[in-house]
């Protein structure tokens, strides 16, 4: 995986793939499945939606920090299993076969079968509704990669699959920031 | 417009297409485009990132209500256009073509030409984050459209266009609410 400038981190989560998201609660790894998830801001900051009923919540609490990884197509039955079991009794590390690797900046792993990682921390949790924020401190890609094609959770238990893609950077040239 | 069941309306959120929004501040009606969105609840409720520097942030403030439109890839210059000027000297229906529709519930108008529009309200503005929170009170789908793949915002002037789907409905059977 190489580097990836903080500035592009949010080109990441702006298109709305399912993510994975690991921690570490100081003893284990764990990975959640997570669909809603925003950008909040360029620098970049992300909002996601979890709560008490995640497992992982009480180690995004404790040691406020995580990772968001984005999987590909190829990794969907992963992503989906990771989704419908929970760290409370499974290593899903092992059980989806896939490889921790030291972030640089926080203890949660980086999935290495992953497309891109994004290290976090947590700079605020809105009980209220549920939401954690997110700044992402590091970012990671995996550019020799064929798959780039990431999954869309619909939310019924289908999936959008990347398709074409459209350019209107002329368009937009007034809206995107100078250094991307 | 047809009407579609309100437990649906988070199905069209969750893929994190880009969607405009719509508002009426007691005078006239805006859009904005906006790709930061999340699904916070299937009840349905939503979180879309926007503040002062939106000029539709003044009428959602003081209406506390909007539509959220889901646009297709056909419109996408509609989209870009809109989201590159402002509805301060802008009447961006008329400018790009589009035609407002009553709502049942909410001032704010559909946009008969998109796939889908949910009539909200606003229940939360968190100030700190940017963050305005809305609970869907109905939604329109047009289920004659022939079009039907929408577009997710990169970030930088690209967009990806919905490709394949995949259903893993079987596997998720256990994460999916039982009315959907």
């Amino acid at each position: 995986m190489r580097q990836l400038k903080l500035n592009k981190a949010f080109t990441l989560i702006e298109p709305g793939p399912v993510v994975l998201v690991t921690t570490h609660d100081g003893r284990k790894n764990n990975i959640m499945t997570i669909s809603w998830t925003m950008v909040l801001d360029f620098t970049p900051v992300f909002a996601i939606t979890t709560g008490e009923w995640n497992y992982s919540f009480a180690a995004l609490r404790k040691k406020r920090e995580c990772v968001i990884a984005i999987p590909t197509v190829d990794m969907l039955n992963q992503v989906v299993g990771i989704g419908t079991c929970s760290g409370a009794d499974t290593d899903k590390f092992a059980k989806f076969k896939l490889t921790p690797m030291h972030g640089k900046l926080v203890k949660a792993p980086l999935i290495k079968e992953c497309l891109a990682n994004i290290e976090c921390k947590v700079i605020d949790i809105v009980r209220k509704h549920d939401i954690v924020v997110l700044e992402g401190l590091a970012a990671h890609m995996d550019s020799e990669r064929r798959e780039t094609r990431t999954v869309h959770a619909v939310g019924d238990g289908t999936f959008i699959v990347d398709g074409r893609k459209l350019d209107r950077r002329k368009m937009m040239a007034s809206k995107i920031p100078d250094d991307l």
